[in-house]
C-alpha cells in the first residue's frame, strides 16, 4: 500500500464533498487503486466555521505554507474557488514539487500557462477533470481516449445554471429574471449571477476543453461571449415551432488552422443529442475525424460529482509514474500559425417587428438576398396593432453578411428584434 | 521517440481501419503520444484477397507464430472476430510476454479469466475499449473515472444493430421482419443475424462491462437473454402512447451482493436520456453514488471509430510503465458471496386479448393484485370481433410474481399477448 499525504486548500461544499468520499469509500478506494490518502492539513478562512463534515480541528490551518511548504505533503487539492489567491497557491505547491487536483476553471483558465510552466519544471503533476463538467470525464476522453483524432467540433451545455433557466423558461413559458429569481432561491444560482448567465464560466471551461481537443491553447480572451440575460421567452416559443431548442452552448471548431471558439444562446434542433439535456446537467458534444459523433452526459456540478471527479484526478496522478502534461506549448495566447475568426459559419434566427404594409418583407429578403442569405423557414405572424412578427431561420451564412444585413434591414418599418445562432444539423 | 513493433491478427474491416488512421495520422499521433508504431506482420487467412487498404504484401503471413513468436514484436492487435482462434491466439501472444490489443467482445467474455492470468503472469498488458461501443470510451471511464464510486445501475444501448431495427419499427410502424431484411441489404446486420438479434453480442459487452462497473466477474453465462426476432410492433406503438420507447437494454444492477444481468427488450420513459439514442448508436447510462447520473454515447461500430478506441488502447499501453490489470479475481464464475437474480424489480408492460364481456377486467385486475401487483396506466381499446386489446403499466414488482399472476390470468377470456420490462423513472 502506499500512502499519500494530502493537503486540501479550501473546505467549502466540495471540499467536504472529497474529504466525505475518501473516509467513506477509504477501503473500497485501496483495494482498486493499492493507494490511501491521508488528509494531513486543511487551510481555512475561518477556523470556527461550522462545516458538513466533522473534521478534526488540528488539521485546519489558516497559514497556506503549512500545506505547500510542508515537504511531506506530496499532493495538493485545491477547491478555493475564484483566480486570486487559488492560483498564487497552487504555483507555490508546484514549485515545492507537490502534484496539484484543482476544480478551478478560473484559476486554471487564466493561469494555465504559468501552472503547466511550473509543473513541468518541478517535475510535478497538474490535473483539472473536476475543473469542467464535474464528474463528466470529459478532460480524461480528450486526453486519453481520442488521441487518434482531429476533433472538429466540440459544442457543450457546460453551465448548470443558465441550462436550468432556459429549461425552465422553454417549458413554463417564464420569463428570464423571474426563473432567476427562483433559481437563485434553490441556490442553483449566486446571488450575484453574472459569471454564470453572462458565460463566463462556460468560456473558462471551452478555453480548456478547446485547448486539450485542439493540441494548441486557446486562451480565454479569444472566447467570444454571450450569455443569456436578454434571452426572451418568446424566441425560445417561436424556435421550439420551427423545432429548435434554446441552449447557452459553448461551442469550438478546428477547420485547419481557423478557430471558432464562442459562448452564446443557440438554438439546436429537438432530434440533436444536446437538446433534451435539461434542468441543471451537462453534456459535450464532440466530433472528431475516426470516432465520428460523440456526447457525454451528467452532473456538472454539485459536491459529491465533483467529488467524483477529484479522488478520479487523485487516483489517477498517484498511478502515474511520470506526471501526464498536455503536449502543446501553453503560452497565454495563440499558437502562431493559428487564427481566430468571429465570422463563423452557421445558421441563424432572425425575429422582425414589421409594419403591416407593403414591401416590408420584399424589404427583409432583398437585404438578406443581398449578402448572399438564403432562407430556410419563415413564418410571420397575424398583425397586432399595425405590426406583425416575422420569424425566419437562415441557411447556413456568414456572421458578418448576417450583421450587415441586419443593419441594412433595421428601419422604421422593419425592427430587428432577435438574432440567434442555430447549430447542429 | 519510442518505436514499438506491432503485429496485427486479422485484417478485414477494422484492421484496414487501425491500418489507415496510424498511417494518415501517424505524425499527430508521434507528436502527442512519443511513440511510434511500426506494423511488422499481418495474419490473414486469405494473402490473395483484395483489401481497402494498400498494405505491402510482404507484411501478410498465414503462420500466426510469426507474429506471436516474433520476439521483436511488442504488441499484438487483434481484430479476427469470433472465439476460436482469436482468443488461442491472444493466449499465445500474451504468454510470449505481448501486450495485446483486442476489439473481440466475445473471445475477450468467454475466456477473460484465461487471458488476464496469462498477462499477469507473463506481465503483459491486456486492453479492450473497442470491444464495448466502438469509440466510445465506456471501458476507460469504468476505470479510470469512476473508482470512487459504487456503480449501482449500468443500462446500455450497445448493439447497433438492433437500435437500428427497433428505431425503424417505431419511427415506421414496420414489422420486425421487413427492417431486419432492409439492415440485410444494407449491410446493418449480418445474413445471420442471431448473435445481434437475439442478444448475444450485447450479453457479452454487459458481462464485460458489468465486471469492470462491479469489480467482480460477471460471466456471460449467468447474463439473462431475450432478443427481439418476437417483438411486435403493435407493442411499440401502444408503449409509444403510453410514453415509452422500446429499446434492446443491456442492464447490470447492483444491489448489496445481488447482481442483476440482463439483457431484453424493455421500455423507458420518451424522457430518459437513453430514449433519444436512435438508429445505429450507441450510449451507456449509469448511476455511481457519487457522480450520480452518467451518459456515454457515440458510435459503437464502424471501422474508423472501432479504430479510433485500438489506436488509443495501444497508446494508453506504450504509455504505462507497467500493464494495468482489474483488481478482482477473475474467474470465469461469479464471485464467492454474490448472488445473480432473476426476480428483479421494475415496472411490467403488459398487453392481453381479452373477450369483450363482464368481470374480464375484473379476472385480470384480481389476479395482478393477488400478487400484490398495482396498476400505474391503463388503457382498453374498443374491441373488434368481440376482443378487445388491454394495456397497462404496472408499478414496480418483482419478475416472480408477475408470471405468477401471468399464469392465473391466461385463459380463454384473457389471453396474454406480450410482457415487457420497463425501466427508467
Amino acid at each position: 500500500m502506499r500512502n499519500i499525504i494530502v493537503g486540501f486548500l479550501g473546505c467549502g461544499n466540495i471540499g467536504c464533498g472529497v474529504w466525505k468520499l475518501l473516509n467513506e469509500f477509504e477501503q473500497d478506494l485501496h483495494h482498486r487503486s493499492g493507494v490511501h490518502f491521508q488528509v494531513k492539513r486543511i487551510l481555512v478562512r475561518d477556523m470556527k466555521k461550522k462545516r458538513d463534515q466533522a473534521i478534526p480541528e488540528e488539521l485546519l490551518t489558516t497559514q497556506v505554507e503549512d500545506i505547500t511548504d510542508d515537504p511531506e505533503i506530496e499532493m495538493v487539492v485545491e477547491f478555493m474557488g475564484g483566480e486570486i489567491p487559488a492560483a498564487q497557491y497552487m504555483l507555490r505547491a508546484l514549485e515545492h514539487g507537490k502534484t496539484v487536483v484543482t476544480a478551478n476553471k478560473m484559476a486554471l483558465a487564466l493561469n494555465w500557462h504559468l501552472l503547466q510552466a511550473a509543473a513541468e519544471k518541478h517535475n510535478a503533476g497538474l490535473y483539472y477533470e473536476a475543473a469542467v463538467c464535474g464528474a463528466i470525464p470529459v478532460i480524461r476522453t480528450t486526453i486519453d481516449s481520442l488521441q487518434a483524432n482531429r476533433i472538429e467540433t466540440m459544442m457543450g451545455i457546460i453551465n448548470g445554471t443558465t441550462n436550468y433557466i432556459l429549461t425552465r423558461m422553454s417549458q413554463e413559458g417564464s420569463a428570464y429574471e423571474d426563473v432567476l429569481k427562483d433559481a437563485q432561491r434553490l441556490g442553483l444560482a449566486e446571488p450575484d449571477p453574472t459569471s454564470d448567465v453572462e458565460g463566463f464560466d462556460a468560456a473558462y471551461k471551452i478555453s480548456i476543453l478547446s485547448s486539450l481537443a485542439f493540441h494548441a491553447r486557446v486562451p480565454f480572451d479569444v472566447v467570444y461571449r454571450e450569455g443569456i440575460s436578454k434571452v426572451d421567452a418568446v424566441d425560445i416559443a417561436y424556435g421550439k415551432e420551427l423545432g429548435y431548442t434554446l441552449k447557452l452552448l459553448a461551442i469550438a471548431k478546428r477547420d485547419g488552422n481557423v478557430i471558432d471558439a464562442r459562448v452564446h444562446p443557440t438554438f439546436i434542433p429537438h432530434e440533436h443529442p444536446l437538446s433534451s439535456v435539461n434542468g441543471s446537467f451537462n453534456a459535450v458534444f464532440l466530433h472528431g475525424h475516426a470516432c465520428q459523433d460523440m456526447m457525454l452526459f451528467g452532473c456538472g456540478a454539485g459536491s459529491a460529482p465533483t467529488a467524483s471527479a477529484v479522488v478520479s484526478d487523485m487516483i489517477y496522478a498517484a498511478s502515474r509514474e511520470k506526471p501526464h502534461h498536455p503536449t502543446f506549448k501553453n503560452e497565454n495566447r495563440l499558437a502562431d500559425g493559428l487564427e481566430v475568426t468571429n465570422n463563423w459559419r452557421c445558421s441563424f434566427y432572425l425575429r422582425f417587428t414589421a409594419s403591416d404594409k407593403p414591401g416590408v418583407m420584399a424589404h427583409i429578403t432583398a437585404c438578406l438576398g443581398n449578402e448572399g442569405i438564403s432562407i430556410r423557414n419563415l413564418m410571420q405572424r397575424e398583425a397586432v396593432d399595425g405590426h406583425a412578427q416575422i420569424v425566419l431561420i437562415t441557411h447556413e451564412a456568414g456572421e458578418c453578411a448576417v450583421w450587415k444585413a441586419l443593419r441594412a434591414i433595421d428601419q422604421n418599418d422593419a425592427k430587428v428584434e432577435a438574432m440567434i445562432r442555430v447549430e447542429g444539423k
